[in-house]
């Protein structure tokens, strides 16, 4: 089967022609209708070899979905020829955090070697990938995979932080998402959808913006260094009560920092390096920060359910598998608008 | 092996000798170290036959604990030779609650089919037990599973209750145990161990309210018709902001009714068969009535931790499995103190 | 000055010729915009002479609105000449409950002989109302009064109940809303504001029914016997996860009942006399009932902050003072549509 | 009246003559029982002139009791001859924090000019104190107030950041005591009266680690460079689920950082000025941080409590009046074992 992977450090992404992969016990194999490319996939490929740790070769694709196409001995609750997404932060499943479905939190994972598919596990840019266990696949039903796919991450990322601050997003709150790319601008439409919490957006780009209004932003702003300024302005002085940093830059980092209110609560999702200096002397007092990761197995099911009633909805570029090296190098260039989805 | 079975409507358990099971792909066989005798057992045996839906023969015990023996195709995660206690409400591990590890609340169970073992699925009481699927195995490491096999009924179900109810159980409040049975006994020491509620317990008999004071009830008193004056004295006229009530007859629950405060939290654990009338003539302003069932995968892990820290231990008789009719027997005429519990 | 007084046991409403009260040292005196009917002032003046608490002569009104007037002696924080609501449940302002703005469930409230404004302490349906705190005014700013006014208790009251029961308005939940009138409008326009939950709006009547497909409800119901198994039959079997029951008399708490999924939650927030009996037998698994009373001052300002964004709206029909006992008898007759509100 | 000043930049606190204040409309005199000593007092005193914003001159001690001696017109629900504890954090009374009682974080307080007792206006350390509302005080019935005083600060503020943590302290949990001075000390008490979860405590002296276990820590550490090792080992690698640095200098804050688990909670308490960098790169998966201040209304309510209980005791060292400027001067000299009070 034609395969999508990164084989050699430095080289880039290759299509491959490989073995068909079977099932083991427990295992499932789907026939993949859709697979996500991701800034994470360049942030791994970019990698310099010393820091490379996710074995080679590499099949891609961590955002997956496809028809159940054989089941692995012991395998139940799964029918072979319906649609599923691919859970994709695969834990150890008995963990009290994976007990609570938290996978993302896994706290054995790394010791067991345990990697989710795309990024360790192989994954699913190719025409056939493995699942290793039943809870790591939730049923999509009539949802189209191709425009459904890239919730898997780039819906339940944003998902997983703005649940975690919804007391934060109480009627009157202003909420403030720094970045209007692949998950800014479905986080706009999840903060939309789940509260009544006014959105302010904040980008360096007039497209972005405009993309935001367009889903749902109240204000935009241009970012920069008047930005914090206007927010406290947009906010009575008060500042936003939750803020959701797509970016994670120095430069968001540091808007978010001057914009959180007094117990407000900052997440830092985007993984551009920057870092939040956090405490007395320097954020507002009880503003919290983190930086969340991915989503629990619960979250999954609500986002899709978002998808299901519409609220959420993804711009999706499609590319035919052999086309996905050229999806990559424009998805590199900033020239993908919303998220690019190779259909094998 | 032997097994002690409920083989027909009306006979009580049996004795017998039975095939040892064979693990399925995906299955665990455990040799039982312990398994646990329960009051719902009896609840089982005593329905008529038009109301009983358990299946015969039914191999009973839905508390056990054993030894992973035999691993089925496709286990991962369990290690044979070790000490493993069985998370027994069984769900179809894919729904939102399943995804949660919220097994006990599966909306899928019964239409599936799945059922507890010993309330469906075979149970623990036999020398050989098959377990459906590792996530309904938590590790005992060092515990001893005779001393310990009963808190995965007897502890998990009053954690749950209490945990759902922890946010009333701030310093100061006040949380009221109706009967101080294996249940409620457990249930004072996991309030005292994770809270700094004052507790008050009420059972009709004055050996039990002593076993009360004993396991950490600040103040006792004796059921009847006065018990809720008492309580309203005994906590300033508020109420109790808590009431756990662990036997459910008709009395039980209007005392309950009666000594909840405005705002607080009854929760009916006992199936005793009484009903609370809930509504605005009827009960404070703001007090939540909930029948909750069992517990969850995470607070499984979490009660065994009370039992490592010390924080709760169970007072249990001893049985051979030949002994389990006679120790039944026992548990209907109420001759047990604590928990009865069978080691094969 | 002119009130709306109820002054003899089964009379009715009066208008009347008061002095203008002086506030004393802590209290406000507003000069009344606005004062909301309401199907509880019926329930009091219903009362027969030996239930009747609540002191004659009675000045109605508990949802009052007004300009700040003049201020007693200490009064901070408020500005004479601008527009304020009234928050109706007073407390003591010290208790635990009080401490977190839950004056609603005071503990202390009966026993200090405080009633709410129009509840026993003279209410706003007057030319002006005396306030007892500045803790109990929240700005309404460019709001107008009259279309505002009833949403401090037809407003808070559903809000309260549907904020307590967010974590079961999950994306994919279904809320189940029991009657249309006053409450259950509001309490659709808020599901659908905080939430992305499925709507499903039950009443006997038609209009009603057009009234809950228009402020937002996604599926209606005729009420009745057969109500409970269409709605199963819309949730694929699982029921409602949160259930709003805003009529309260036993049919709909019924229906609550047989429409309530496992670990669902059943508010009952109409007071129409009827009772859910709950407990293991009755109430599927995990199941919570409960009836909360009015709501919490951060509530009320949410409440308000939710007419700011426009997402919340009720329908008024305005009266002069001197027409009040009309609006009393058509409110009795069912004849109002959405909210009366006096403008004195 | 005696009070304890400080009067000009950098000379450090006096003891003065000054009138007995008159308490306005809506205020009370209470006659001082006890002052609490802080090191936050010379922490404002440390101050360069061009920082300092406290107002000259102040009347020191922002940790408050005494008997309520003189009522303002308009004072309701406070008793003449009666103990009372202050609330320290003043706030306006109306905004949505303060509405639920949450003062610390009120959202005007700046704005207005308002500051606590203490620390802008005129502090306890004096025979007379003027409180600016009833909802300032909390009764101390029968609680000694020189053994209790410094519970409105040293034991609310480690409430309010234990309690916001809870979640994270369930049975099997680790939480983390950086430093075992004022707060430290009674940090471990509250862990251990509310929770099950084994407390790690940590400090460079070994008679403060000593202290750890008598008031309750399960391990106790030497602070430095292999703590963090030494706490990962104690954990089974998972490292802390709560961190509660009470000290906040750099060194402590990098045990912290280094110590917590995947979706743990920092909380940074102490003011010892570092700074703890929050992003993808530096902190664990989901690890929270965060530099909360002081404590809400409903919080000194359950600190008493806990003190009431017994749960919570703090270490006196008692002084006159006229002996506070020796003890502020042991107090900067780190020579205070608990906290030291003054008595008037």
């Amino acid at each position: 089967m034609k395969a999508v992977q990164y084989r050699e450090v430095g080289k880039g992404p290759e299509i491959v022609e490989i073995d068909v992969p079977e099932p083991g016990p427990g295992q499932i194999r789907l026939k993949v209708t859709a697979a996500g490319l991701c800034h994470s996939d360049w942030f791994v490929m970019d990698l310099p070899e010393e820091q490379y740790t996710y074995g080679l070769p590499l099949t891609l694709g961590h955002e997956g979905a496809g028809i159940a196409d054989k089941l692995g001995a012991g395998v139940t609750g799964i029918t072979v020829g319906e649609s599923y997404a691919i859970y994709g932060p695969w834990g150890c499943g008995v963990c009290r955090n994976c007990a609570e479905g938290k996978e993302n939190y896994c706290t054995r994972a790394a010791e067991l070697g345990i990697a989710p598919p795309g990024l360790g596990a192989p994954g699913a840019m190719a025409e056939y990938v493995i699942v290793d266990d039943a809870r790591h696949l939730t049923p999509l039903g009539d949802l189209d995979p191709v425009e459904t796919v890239s919730l898997t991450d780039a819906g339940l990322t944003p998902y997983h932080a703005i649940k975690a601050a919804q007391h934060k997003l109480f009627p009157g709150a202003t909420a403030l998402v720094l970045g209007v790319g692949g998950l800014g601008h479905v986080g706009i439409q999840i903060i939309r959808a789940i509260s009544e919490a006014t959105v302010i957006a904040v980008d360096v780009s007039a497209e972005k913006l405009s993309l935001a209004t367009e889903v749902g932003a109240h204000h935009t702003v241009v970012s920069g260094p008047d930005a914090a300024a206007r927010i406290r302005e947009l906010t009575g002085g008060v500042g936003a009560d939750a803020v959701f940093d797509f970016v994670g830059v120095q430069p968001t980092i540091d808007t978010a920092r001057a914009s959180v209110a007094v117990d407000g609560y900052i997440h830092i999702v985007g993984i551009g390096g920057g870092l939040l200096p956090t405490g007395f002397f320097s954020t507002p007092f009880g503003a919290a920060v983190r930086a969340p990761y991915w989503g629990s197995r619960s979250e999954l099911i609500e986002v899709l359910d978002l998808a299901r009633t519409g609220a959420v909805s993804v711009h999706v570029e499609r590319y035919g598998i052999e086309d996905a090296v050229e999806a990559y190098t424009r998805l590199h260039h900033g020239a993908v608008r919303g998220r690019a989805v190779v259909v094998p």
